[in-house]
């Protein structure tokens, strides 16, 4: 089976010593199912949903296609980095978020099962943290349009003491082992995921 | 530090149930050593140098522009899908090789710190091994001219019981998890690697 990650630093791995991140461990799973994955991480550092966008479909063809006879499947982590302000402004205002997002989920899911992942919170910016926490409802509103499974991040890692002290012991802003560790765990008991990779 | 790995199946890792491959493994020895490497693994299965040429610089200058804070470098692994044979011809004849790499090398040198490794043996196939063989030190000639350093793996993973096991065990061509950490092992005792690395 072959499978795309795109997103940015959370989806890269950014911060996890052991250089897995959430994707490396997921995959390493599936692999104990008897599931041999190729998993192919796009996470891109400071990455916005714009930025994905430009580069979503280049990079998935490049990987996905002209192999008929795999199982295939892409899965979007994004809108972290959107709510970021610069200048006064978000990098990406709302609108364009989804705009982004729908553009994304409508090509990949005419072709590959889809799967999104919220976004995680924003721990070192409590203004941040609550701009992210008002998206995720938007974009899982977004999936239903596209019948995309939506799996939420931002409550269940907020409140989880391995993301938030990972963090700290950090950057800040991205998690350690642990934290990657509990968000894997998260996606391992997400029923799309599982139906994916022999769950 | 952030540094880009672009090439085939062998640098995606396939085959290794922990899914490090050798580039998760000697970026975690790297961090280790307490450098922070995001490592961005562009290993695509079945690319050929001509396939790595097209997508290289739209892929690398995605993750290594507009970061000029930190340390950055390329390192490149290709040739070994060139030397499939389809309808009695290579997938890329060896002067078309020569010039991708050339290519490929003249670029980002120009730009990054830059590394090559030479392609691992085909041990399913002693007539396209040979043809590996013999493409590695046209592949070490060139780097001389962009003083791109260059690590040869043929000879070294040929003789590996450990590469050669978990490639039998496996699906004839990719190793296994003890394979990749014997490739590691080989690029952590490189002193190029490790310059860029804090080794």
């Amino acid at each position: 089976m072959r499978a795309c990650f795109v997103g940015d630093s959370f989806t890269a791995g950014v911060g996890d010593a052991t250089t897995l991140g959430w994707v490396g461990r997921c995959a390493a799973a599936a692999w104990g199912r008897g599931v041999a994955v190729t998993a192919y991480n796009l996470g891109i550092r400071r990455d916005t949903s714009a930025d994905i966008r430009r580069r979503a479909e280049a990079e998935v063809l490049a990987r996905l296609v002209g192999t008929p006879g795999d199982a295939q499947a892409v899965v979007f982590c994004l809108g972290l980095n959107d709510t970021t302000f610069e200048d006064g402004m978000p990098r990406v205002p709302t609108e364009q978020t989804l705009d982004n997002a729908a553009a994304l989920l409508d090509w990949s899911a005419a072709r590959w099962p889809t799967l999104l992942l919220g976004p995680p919170p924003a721990l070192h910016d409590a203004v941040q943290d609550a701009r992210v926490a008002a998206l995720s409802p938007l974009l899982e509103a977004l999936t239903e349009r596209f019948a995309v499974p939506f799996l939420p991040l931002h409550a269940a890692l907020s409140h989880s003491s391995a993301w938030r002290g990972g963090a700290a012991r950090g950057d800040g802003v991205h998690p350690d082992a642990a934290g990657y560790a509990t968000v894997a765990a998260l996606v391992e008991a997400w029923e799309p995921w599982l139906e994916l990779t022999g769950g």
